[in-house]
């Protein structure tokens, strides 16, 4: 039995986390080893770098040294936590990954797509999910849905304009027509309910 | 008056940084705006970033993670500190820079020194120092001075074994083999007074 590296992607507010914890339970039901674990963090060392990224404080963040750091986590990441797994011939869940800095980084932020994916190619080493479930919401509908949730911690992304959130989503929508057979996109303007069945009936098909 | 932008590189133990304070007096006394700074850090970001890469609880570091977080500390301490200081017409004076990525991560950990160079051109868009002073001096010997300066706080890179350190050597001086017009070699087995002699005699071409 080989393992299975599945990544979550999405704007703000499309409900991935939540989508992927509702998941994780249902695969755990199956008796598969799980490990459900999030970009940047889910090491010690990358929790660090996470911190770091993250910080309200850094408002003298430039562009370039974001795309390092996240880069940086995503190496501790996956070679301490996910490749381990996968070995072991469990699935991973995993809350962002190579995409969200093509999208974030290179795109939204301007330091080019081609750039950014070098860099993560070197941070990878070429290793790809095998199914990246893309939850695809409205930029607008998905910041009200925040802005409503008051139990859930503000961060750095939160803060940026509707029009970078725009972006955002645009360059997600031309990574899933670019790689339409490992991007798989999930209307995640339902109701968590009907998201979660299109998210698990995209999986089956894996598994 | 244009800025000029100095690094300063070596092994463990080969005095470039008591040098860099010696030759920072001296500059100062000329009246020239000088910024004496170091790698990874200089800034507030840098700072917290050096403080993942150099704590020595984080023996799980991957080699691969380590030269993605010089990279970053490297690209902030550039825009925040060093391009702003050498716009202004000031000498900067800097311990280390994108030489000791591609010594350290891409031949003596094997990384693979193209891949390492292609990574910081991403962080510095292919800025360069105008001059480099390559302290030269026998990694054993360095390793004594080291063991003997009781002062100094002992770091990860110290407790590498010899043959690292010897890695490193007959890597700086590859590169300068390469570039003897930015690196210039200044033998570092001498006294400190001779030592920052000769350092302050190849500056004085530049200056």
């Amino acid at each position: 039995m080989s393992g299975l590296f599945v990544t979550f992607e999405g704007g703000e507010g499309a409900g991935k986390t939540t989508v992927l914890k509702e998941i994780q339970k249902k695969l755990e039901k199956t008796g598969r080893p799980v490990l459900a674990t999030r970009e940047p963090g889910g090491s010690y060392i990358a929790e660090k770098i996470r911190e770091v990224i993250l910080d309200p404080r850094h408002t003298e963040m430039d562009a370039r040294t974001e795309a390092l750091l996240y880069a940086a986590a995503r190496r501790q990441h996956l070679v301490e936590k996910v490749i381990p797994h996968l070995e072991r011939g469990g699935v991973v869940l995993c809350d962002r990954f190579v995409d969200s800095s093509l999208v974030y980084q290179g795109f939204a932020r301007k330091i080019g797509v081609e750039a950014v994916r070098e860099l993560n190619m070197f941070a990878t080493e070429g290793r790809l999910p095998d199914i990246t479930l893309y939850f695809d919401i409205d930029p607008k509908e998905g910041l009200e849905r925040i802005a409503a949730n008051k139990g859930r911690e503000i961060n750095r992304l939160d803060q940026e304009s509707l029009s970078f959130h725009e972006s955002v989503r645009e360059m997600y929508l031309q990574l899933q027509h670019q790689e339409p057979e490992r991007i798989r996109l999930v209307d995640a303007g339902q109701t968590l309910e009907k998201v979660t069945d299109a998210a698990w009936n995209l999986l089956q098909e894996k598994i």
